[in-house]
């Protein structure tokens, strides 16, 4: 029996700001990250967001980033592990105060951004973040890129910890994702890039853009939660993912 | 048999900024109100003063303000119900992970600056302060200026509460301080402010500044954190209630 | 010979974020009010909105509001005379590096949202803004909403001075605006709207809310900078008003 | 005839956080470098800086740093060029409100912190830099560390350039500062402090930590602006200038 996770980034909206179509897209998943207020979101968009997961039966993680409102996360920034610790355990308890009023367990943490990008390879940023979700609860799992040095750590912290893949882009030999400004780097054809989620998860396999066969873990797939395309593309997994007998579901 | 609580502002440096000597003063309180990160204190701050707290057998309460760091939540914002309970909540569950990671309870909730003001006559801003806490976890305490309508409200709520006073400010017929800027608004006699403590503990009286008897209830004294003054101060406190037989404890 | 100026508020977006369509509205206006990067806009939004009012010879004014971006401004904050005065010097300053370095004056100041309901009575606060201006530099203009004591303040300042009218909004007989949530606040008839625009430029009269006929005083007239009905708005205006023989432009 | 400017980094308080002794220092030295709001400083923080710099006749530079007030603008953050350049003329122009409103011109420009240090060796940063400062104002000066890449920059961009040395600290033999952390880093033996100074201004020599001579250029000499050591530095360097016949002037 297969089974996979629905994950899609939420609450990114901040005070008159909005981004991306959360209303819409939570029908469709089954894990949501959100927001906590210090590259996107704030506490009136977290406490809609986590209300509206709880309304759809959507388990709630953090989606904890640098303190770079401007930079929207997406900009490296040289932080000390403690620093990073510390900025961890204040996002994630932000949230769960909104988890929490809902009679909701924090699900998981995936860290966004420049600092999910970090987590492919660097230790000492992937132990912070471990390290503070443990401090916290050692029951909340770390959603890690397939093949990033974060899901290593997370689990040899005892952690729970969930692979994500993407059913949009490429991969190169070592797993890391081809770089969106390279040619083939987004897999635009629907069909294929289903039947490459369907392999993934069934097979544990996936072609890299060199053409190489390479494993490949998936417990959770990534769903962007924008446009009309968007939610063409997810109610297409859906069907598909029926079909082949793969089970969605979250982590609880 | 009387007690008292000590309490005192903390953790409100942020960044390469330092404010109030917290190391020294938290080893003659016995409850630390802890600054959240956005009039003051950060991660890093919070983390510290938490240890400190542990350390000491001092028990910690948040200390949420204002989204104001330049105006160290001391400015008036006109807010709506909703984003004064979402902002609260989301300070007390920052502050929460760190209690938390540290095998703590968070004892109590304190307003800051010119939102704890507001409490005192605002109905709306405290239910909107005591919803915050009740959805989080209804054994959390309020912290309220004698006389305030906050305390009030959380006692119908029912949360715990307690009362706070102050030693080295005089109080007007209604319980509310005496604006600084007005004459005889510091009772700078150090013997006249204990005793004025030890009557209010004791006899649940005060003298307001035109003379009259005040009832007044006082479960919590706020102590200043910075200078020698204030070390001095809260020596002379502690000893003059060792006299008194008034036994001084947080609410744990 | 009549003429009318034709603003907008542009340069709000921040980041990632991303508001109204600046692009569109451009090339219908003559000034445009630019956020400041306090309620709104950042260094990267203000350079590419001033190079395209530059392109467009539209003339650039500034928009400054509060140290508020949660709020986008709108929330009042009880500050400082001094405080306001050198919060605008900053703002104003920021953004007279952009129009500068395209060899653009500055054409005038017109405070934002919260900060600018104030101006239509608070004598301190526009004084406050008015001083600042003075001490930056005389020629820059003051837009103010017609019969907001803030034009007052400015001509007295010796500042120019720029009337804001409305056309899609009802007047009370005082001349301010009719809440939004009251019912009539809006005017939605295109056609009335327009004939009330032109009354106001030509006849400097307005009918209020309750019937009577107030005096007006029109120099510019505020565009909504957002949605398909906005152009269809202000191409409508540009086109009356030709035929009305009324000159669009600006200040300078 | 030799010449020396004596600048120190001042205005790094923020709101309620006061961060060293400006009153103090500024009568000792000819040029002050102001934070800008972003790493460090306020508006009112400015105001109070740029009028005591009038009164003493001290020379008004800039001193722009990341978007990091948490970190003070010492940690770094891979930003574009464009950002870099956009966020220079914002900090500048906002501070060129507060000179201008003075009758003052602003001096110069001296990158802060992590941003500081890029410019030792990093040339598209150095470039943003001083295509920012050649839009604002061509007459506008950068101070750069002595051997620093920007001052190339500064020079083929047609910029008036000053090369900073330092009193206290080790050389590199690539004129890089010794690191803190390294034994040697520090100059603590004032006589020796004071006559490298000399040497440096005089001779145009220093020697390295490794015990080479190295050439080196000397036009402006950093004081720091903190504790009782400072004063009693910069008032020995003062009367050992005096002895040498070194003139201390700013650029103007």
């Amino acid at each position: 029996m297969y089974t996979i996770d629905l994950n899609s980034d939420m609450g990114e909206s901040f005070g008159a700001y909005k981004i991306g179509g959360d209303e819409d897209i939570i029908q469709y998943i089954t894990s949501a990250n959100v927001a906590c207020g210090w590259h996107a979101g704030d506490p009136m968009v977290m406490d809609r967001v986590v209300k509206m997961a709880k309304k759809y039966g959507v388990a709630v993680g953090a989606h904890p980033g640098y303190p770079d409102l401007m930079g929207f996360g997406r900009r490296k920034m040289v932080l000390s592990a403690a620093e990073i610790k510390n900025y961890m355990k204040y996002q994630i308890g932000a949230l769960m105060a909104f988890t929490g009023s809902c009679g909701m367990q924090l699900q998981h943490v995936a860290p966004h951004g420049a600092l999910g990008n970090l987590c492919q390879y660097d230790r000492e940023v992937s132990k912070a973040i471990c390290e503070a979700v443990c401090e916290i609860d050692e029951n909340i799992a770390i959603y890690y890129c397939a093949g990033a040095v974060l899901g290593e750590i997370a689990e040899k912290a005892g952690l729970p910890a969930a692979s994500e893949i993407f059913a949009d882009r490429a991969y190169l030999d070592d797993l890391s994702l081809v770089p969106r400004n390279r040619e083939g780097a987004m897999i635009t054809n629907l069909d294929l890039a289903v039947s490459r989620c369907v392999r993934m998860i069934k097979e544990g396999k996936v072609t890299s853009i060199t053409g190489k066969e390479i494993n490949i873990k998936g417990n959770t797939l990534c769903v962007h939660g924008d446009g009309p395309k968007a939610l063409a593309f997810v109610s297409k997994i859906r069907k598909s993912f029926e079909q082949e007998g793969i089970i969605i579901q979250n982590m609880r």
